[in-house]
């Protein structure tokens, strides 16, 4: 990870105030898109004053990049305390796979912020993004690695598995919830299934 | 399919012109989001006054409605020529994954807008595309179920493996090229082992 917990609380913002502008944001943003939304629109969700707003967030980028660096560390969180080391790689990859589709399920607003307004980051920020987007699939990717190196699994391309596991969790911040799928944790259990055929888990 | 070759035809604008301000369309769209852009914009970008669009589209969501119904069909004209529906369902599904994997890295830009910007469409126009949506995964399942009844596959739930074969071709237009993968042919190729795997195919 490229900044310390301490770091990300001071980037994202620490209050309670700046907490509320960050759940207002993340709503609009998610129903209209960050390009269509003003910081005038968002401080209006919440009855405050645009002005209200500068002293957490100079710029609506600044807001973005709080929301996506806040989301993306959850997101990582989530796969990191669903993963146990020392457990078999098929209950590895269960875990953690159910935690990042369950995650993008639940949290499928702040989701589809983070997932698909990227370009709208800065260059600077973008690279900060991109280094916990890499950590992110590195956890899938040593599972795979863990499982085929142990015989349990037989995957053809562990970059190619690492990318499908991600973007099928991704992409549930697209759609979800859907007439078929409302229930984050079947969802879950459907793509753990799928995940572990796709590594070539024994049994499966 | 709802609508007819003519009908859509006319929904969609035939003449040169409506093609030119479709393409610039994508364009824009695809870069700053719908939400962000005006007609104003889309007519500048071809050196063309706002009024010069308004004859062949008289609203910003008419010209996404056209782009949409255009981009949806396109996509599952692709999936259906690619099917040929007395080959083997190992053959069908590997040819349909392929084409619709690389219909979306090839047209990644128009991909982007027809399958991000939905929620945009007017609930009439949405039911349009909706149902051409259900076409394109109706491919998916009546081939997945073809498999299953021939013992080619062994598929654990139908709808779960339809929903992520499409969605793993959608989400290629969210991050469509990346670092590791800029060539539509090698991506669709790992896309097709993994789906053969998602569905049990034999010896994959």
């Amino acid at each position: 990870m490229s900044a310390s917990a301490p770091d990300v609380a001071t980037e994202v913002g620490t209050s309670k105030a700046a907490a509320r502008i960050r759940a207002a944001a993340i709503e609009v943003f998610a129903a209209k898109g960050y390009g269509a939304t003003t910081t005038r629109e968002i401080a209006a969700s919440l009855d405050l004053s645009p002005g209200a707003v500068y002293p957490h967030y100079k710029t609506k980028e600044s807001l973005l990049f709080a929301i996506s660096l806040e989301g993306h560390y959850s997101a990582l969180s989530a796969i990191t305390k669903a993963d146990q080391p020392t457990a078999l790689p098929v209950d590895r990859l269960t875990s953690t796979v159910a935690a990042y589709v369950e995650w993008h399920a639940r949290n499928h607003s702040l989701a589809r912020v983070v997932q698909h307004e990227l370009r709208s980051l800065s260059p600077e920020h973008f690279q900060a993004i991109a280094a916990i987007r890499r950590s992110t699939s590195k956890v899938f990717t040593h599972i795979i690695e863990a499982g085929d190196a142990s015989g349990d699994f037989r995957t053809i391309d562990t970059e190619a598995a690492t990318l499908a596991i991600t973007s099928l969790g991704v992409d549930v911040s697209r759609w979800f919830p859907s007439n078929t799928h409302s229930d984050p944790a079947i969802l879950a259990q459907r793509y753990v299934e799928l995940s572990l055929r796709m590594v070539g888990a024994q049994g499966v």
